[in-house]
């Protein structure tokens, strides 16, 4: 049994942002030659999130404006004091509250190469508490 | 390793509505003779859900009134207008995102044969935009 | 290809309550010798949920209050009766409300014999209904 971990570092550009990753996730699967097996898709932060919704604009921007109503700006969180691990104030408790509802995994099987999905479901990893570098990772597992 | 893959295609009779596939599910993993592993479960669309509960109609009740308070009908979103590779109005972005809130997938173990999970665990595949034919994935991965 | 299944019970102390889990999942990897492969971690309740979010006290309290928001303990749920099958009175609505936001399980890569995660990245059991005595389960599949 193969097991193949890719980590990918990509560059969030806004506070909240969803950003297709479907294409790398299937790219790296044709690429290991695993024919038969499961993709884990998982980010590796706390103040994001991983979805599968349909790829379109205008659901992308109705997610990230429904998160942000859903989890309130102003609300006296107990987050939100100077943090000396951080050496910085914490002001991101939405943002974690957002990812925390959000998921930040999923799985699809692969079969005869690639992956199983439906024709709509785009994968989208999503920015909580942007920008910043954020790194999300791919195992292929199977043979 | 074995790799076997099952899709299962429903109809669903109502807009919002839990349809109980435990015991599909429990029946494939004993069918495919697959002592030790794990099973994923999956849906195939964007506007589902797939989730674990316990089986009590009153609770499937409860989960698709709460699901249609938390994200509500009217609402200015943007997916809401004329979609032409749809050749119709998008008019169920909430169905998104009760979707996106609730999670498409589930996985459990397989031991000795058989699924393991708490004796209330029931699982559940969730229209969100129905009525609708529908798929949901099966995949057993094992030996 | 080894699957490895460890159930681990816990004595939870309040209604609402995370409990870190991290250590007890990194070493049971590390204890399994499997060197390649996933691991899976998940409840076995209905009325409880498995997170992943930065262990941070500030942070626990915040994601449990806003549970006990999100989905308020007084609305005319239908789950909210005498239950034979139960021999007393259902009012737990909330508590499998919020297990379905939040989700019931998830998994990591496992390489070089060790948990592939973020920093910081924390596993926690996720009271939601005590207190009881609560089970949860880890599966160890690789090599």
């Amino acid at each position: 049994m193969k097991s193949i971990i890719t980590r990918v570092t990509i560059n969030t550009c806004h506070e909240t942002e969803l950003i297709n990753i479907t294409d790398k996730v299937h790219s790296e699967v044709k690429k290991s030659g695993v024919l038969s097996g499961t993709v884990f898709v998982m980010s590796l932060h706390t103040t994001t999130g991983l979805t599968v919704n349909e790829g379109l604009p205008d659901l992308e921007a109705d997610i990230a404006n429904y998160l942000q109503r859903l989890v309130p700006e102003n609300y006296p969180y107990r987050h939100a004091r100077f943090l000396h691990s951080d050496g910085q104030m914490a002001i991101n408790a939405p943002s974690h509250l957002r990812g925390a509802l959000l998921g930040f995994e999923a799985f699809f099987p692969i079969e005869h190469g690639v992956i199983v999905c439906g024709g709509r479901q785009t994968i989208y990893f999503v920015e909580l508490d942007g920008p910043q570098e954020r790194t999300y990772l791919i195992q292929i597992l199977g043979e």
